[in-house]
């Protein structure tokens, strides 16, 4: 089984290309950033069009996005919604099936505290699968909890 | 100049297709609707589906599109903004330009008055251009006041 998995966002998507047969194998991960001077409509294009690049590049069945927390700036939430909107248009376009997980599962999945910090999660997202020394941003590492966190839950 | 305008929703979107010569007339409206039993992925693909068809069969050039307003169920207005986000892309894959409205500039411009009601933005819509005698639904008429709107700013 083969998952995309998305931390979604407008400034900052990022995104994690996982392999899982008896171990997970961290094939891809990236953070995806669109520039603020665009045009949001261009910014939506832009991610649309990555999606779709990786999801044809990796060929992955499933894809695996976390649920949008309520927010307090209900611009921003407006903005990721839209993004999350066009992202899980292009995974079905393409054919793949979608899981939404809510931050509490995520945390809950790769640490086993539904309130773990960060620093938590990426401690123990590194432990679960091997990602290189090199630093990533929050993003990246979100993208690839979440993945871990679809590893676990769908059964093919 | 041809354009497709959209009341944006999950459940309902309106859509017109306005034709602007020295005179406006409306090709077609209606309202798109979704079923509430499918999983909502599926109805934001409904959606992006619907859309796509439209435009390849009726060529605009254009599309208009409500901005949301900030709603106090914030679950709604983030799903409504899934479905705006995946409108929007599928006019920017079809290479569409995208206008966005506010509420108070559909209501300026179809009716002269910014806190105008419902009943007067149909009545001052059916006076402006020709819809024919049959009830429609608010989304309709919605999607053709956004068109009409469309219609009085683009300098094309």
């Amino acid at each position: 089984m083969r998952i995309i998995s998305i931390d979604p966002g407008y400034e900052r998507v990022g995104i994690a290309i996982i392999e899982k047969n008896t171990k997970e194998e961290l094939l891809y991960s990236e953070c995806f950033t669109t520039p603020s001077e665009k045009k949001f409509e261009d910014r939506l294009f832009m991610i649309g069009t990555e999606i779709t690049t990786l999801i044809k590049k990796w060929g992955p069945t499933e894809m695996a996005i976390e649920t949008l927390f309520f927010n307090t700036n209900q611009k921003t939430a407006m903005r990721v919604s839209e993004a999350r909107g066009v992202i899980i248009y292009v995974a079905k376009i393409l054919d793949l099936c979608v899981y939404e997980y809510t931050p509490l599962q995520i945390k809950n999945a790769v640490t086993g505290y539904g309130r773990a910090s960060k620093s938590q999660v990426e401690t123990m997202t590194r432990k679960l699968i091997s990602i290189g020394v090199e630093k990533k941003l929050d993003d990246e590492i979100d993208a690839i909890a979440i993945g871990l966190t679809a590893c676990a839950s769908i059964r093919k």
